[in-house]
């Protein structure tokens, strides 16, 4: 017996995905570096399923039908080259590999490139949803050679998880690193969402003194409504949860939070495309800024925040705090969006923004009621510019804006950080702003550094210098950025 | 007659630069890809002046004294790499190249290596304060071969600006890239600083309805108190400014500003070393918003603000906004220096913080008052972890903090975007709090991909995992990040 597809890196992703596979009736041939925990797999987890482990990737490669499909699930970096050259002498024309880890998309272009020189086809995945969403049906988010995508399709629509419509959560994205930049979004977007909730319990916590019970209801009533999501639903859980001895365990972590990931990654690519992804930004920095708990610590004991406490209506702030969130939902997605859009024109990638929300919608971490809206919005019109301008969402968030901006004052009346709800909604304000101030900024610009600017009343591309002060003279800078 | 240093790139930098030294009683040798520039400069600019003008690198090093100093202002990228290869053929072991453009720091830490591979010696220098300054005197930053400062500190510190004091802006900054970096952070604070004044002309022109001359008289104001800087000051120009024929140049200017420079870089930069600078990166962020000007337009004929008028007491929003720009820039030079104090642990280097601000005080575009604090903070305790912490910017933002909170709750109320100074509040409100909601962060992540968390009640560096659903195992990932 042959398999259907073969699997590197038995960590806990890799053993679920490979459940998985098998649970849809394919046979998976399995190997992992330390070999000992292919053996311990095929007689644990493994047992009785159609599953062949392996000793040694040419062991691997023998075991499977042509074309032959390798997945590395294994940790993004070195590792991911290293198996790719241990895999290469064990494949023929036509057969793929792909890599289905957090991967760096400008990493996944370049071995696109690369193994397509071999006569071999590349892939690289997105693969989102945690351990349970590996094991259960994952958001898969597949770009790379295109020639590859038929043979894969059947496997990866099978194993992924299926709307409510009964349509799979994965597409082909496109070229080269397309996956994995879909990916990188996702995440990014994950970063927002999560902090964007913790925005909005602190608020509750410490601005209301709301108890965990009291939250762990909130969050049950939001996750009715169009909130309807997996991570509301996970903070219902999380704040209900109390040991077997009754303790609260949200009480008793550390509130520092890791931060060299995918986040990172989106926000510097922002930078990079020159796009204002302001909410993604503000959730890094906001983990960096948790991870400074010493210092925190320190500066908690020397400086003071407002004097005042909340005395309004408790349950009227708990409907503006939802109100706040869903609107700084919509912007942040609106901003992952604006950045698919310019990686897509940089790259020449024909993303099918409909299909990412598709994808989007079930198995992965961010999935949401939400995200059928955003694909309605780019299925009614594939050019949309900025999600805000959809109707649906316009509607959305002018509703909404009156609440939102009542949760934002009391932020800062309290004293309670509130940077990504803020940023959202500074976004928006801005977005909507036909004349921002930057005149001043290019006026400046031209002063010191004889920069000049181009004019309102003149055809953009030509530029104009003012000798403002009298004595700097007429030359305009060219080879200085200052 | 020997030259004393040798200058490579005659744009209006390098000329001034020239000009300047030339002035201090120092003989420049100059050089130009394009030669006609160089004839053209000594027939010019430069006539009667002891200038040399050279047709070849090779004439250029052989007019210098020894050790040579061979200084480039040339573009950014490559061009200093090709004129390093040119330049070296000609030169003997302990002779100088400098780089006094904007290179990127990374750049600079390898081409010192390299030139050090030769037996000779590199400077990376940072030089602002646009063309004024190099014509009158900049604020230099100097880092790279140690062994090079005592040849070249005796031209740099004289053509530097000089504090009132008589202090020069120029002190050796640290090793290799060193210099280049602080340049970094320096524009870095550019960029915020700037930001931020753009936001409260903003509010001024947009939410009070105020004249170009009132708010002209405004900057005069704030420039003779504690705002006291170069950056104002030109505000203030620029406000006042028309042309012979009575036009107010600042109404004609597009308000679409560039970005692709070394504010990018410091956002990265702080990206990459996990420190939330959130106030640069909003600052960056705006320029990119600034510049999508079409989408802007169209947006604002769709998507609706608030109905609320100003009807306050202007008079008394104006003295707030002084306040909120002052506080907000000190929470910008904290997170500046945070920046580089976690620059200076990464790549080893001892950076003088005191100095760095005392290089910062004259000549470049944020010199300021204000910078004469911040080294009196760094002199007082070399080891200050956090400037807000200092008792003198503690008091300071204290004493703000009210009217920055009305500002921000205005500007909220109003619609009118102030993402900068918006940020900069939910920094302060971020650092001074003990326990953000990371928590819940933490207790998401371990529920959706088993990452596990630390515990407040428990030793740093021991990981817990809960098993949330009494579903996925008590398995922790651990070569995932999602």
């Amino acid at each position: 017996m042959k398999a259907d597809i073969g699997l590197i890196g038995l960590a806990v992703m890799g053993e679920n995905l490979v459940l998985n596979m098998e649970s849809k009736g394919f046979t998976v041939a399995v190997f992992n570096r330390t070999v000992e925990k292919v053996d311990k797999f095929v007689a644990g987890r493994g047992a009785g399923k159609n599953v062949i482990g392996c000793h040694s990737i040419e062991e691997l490669c023998a075991s499977l039908e042509r074309p032959r499909k390798v997945m590395m699930l294994v940790k993004a970096g070195q590792a991911v080259d290293d198996f790719i050259e241990k895999v290469i002498p064990f494949l023929e024309e036509g057969d793929i590999i792909i890599d289905g880890g957090n991967s760096h998309y400008p990493d996944t272009i370049r071995r696109t490139k690369y193994v397509e020189s071999k006569g071999l086809l590349y892939i690289g995945t997105g693969v989102s949803g945690g351990e349970e969403g590996a094991l259960l049906g994952p958001s898969i988010m597949p770009g790379g050679s295109p020639a590859a995508w038929d043979a894969v399709k059947p496997i990866f629509q099978k194993i992924a998880a299926q709307t409510d419509a009964g349509e799979p959560c994965c597409d082909w994205v496109g070229q080269d690193g397309a996956g994995h930049f879909v990916k990188m979004v996702h995440n990014g977007i994950e970063y927002g969402d999560m902090q964007m909730i913790c925005e909005t319990y602190q608020m509750m916590k410490e601005g209301l003194g709301m108890s965990n019970e009291e939250m762990h209801e909130v969050f049950k009533d939001w996750n009715a409504g169009e909130l309807d999501s997996y991570l509301i639903e996970i903070t219902r859980d999380i704040l209900g949860y109390k040991t077997p001895e009754g303790e609260a365990v949200i009480d008793q972590i550390l509130d520092t939070a890791g931060q060299k990931g995918t986040g990172k990654w989106t926000a510097v690519s922002a930078l990079d495309l020159g796009q204002p992804l302001t909410l993604i930004g503000e959730a890094v920095f906001a983990r960096c800024l948790s991870a400074l708990k010493d210092e925190r610590v320190e500066a908690a004991k020397v400086l003071s925040g407002p004097a005042v406490q909340f005395d309004g209506d408790k349950v009227a702030l708990v409907e503006d705090l939802k109100q706040a969130l869903y609107a700084s939902k919509i912007v942040s997605y609106a901003q992952g969006y604006q950045l698919m859009r310019a990686a897509a024109e940089e790259h020449s990638w024909k993303l099918n923004n409909g299909g990412i929300a598709l994808m989007w919608r079930g198995g992965c971490i961010i999935r949401s009621v939400f995200l059928g809206k955003i694909k309605e919005a780019f299925d009614t019109n594939p050019d949309l510019v900025n999600l805000l301008l959809d109707p649906f969402f316009k509607d959305a968030v002018e509703n909404a804006q009156a609440a939102w901006r009542r949760v934002v004052v009391k932020a800062v009346e309290l004293g309670i950080p509130m940077p990504a709800i803020s940023a959202a909604l500074a976004y928006y304000d801005g977005y909507r702003t036909a004349r921002l101030p930057a005149n001043l900024l290019q006026a400046q610009r031209d002063y010191f550094g004889a920069h000049t600017y181009e004019r309102l009343d003149k055809p953009r591309g030509k530029f104009f210098h003012t000798n403002w002060t009298g004595r700097g003279g007429d030359t305009a800078a060219s080879t200085y950025m200052v």
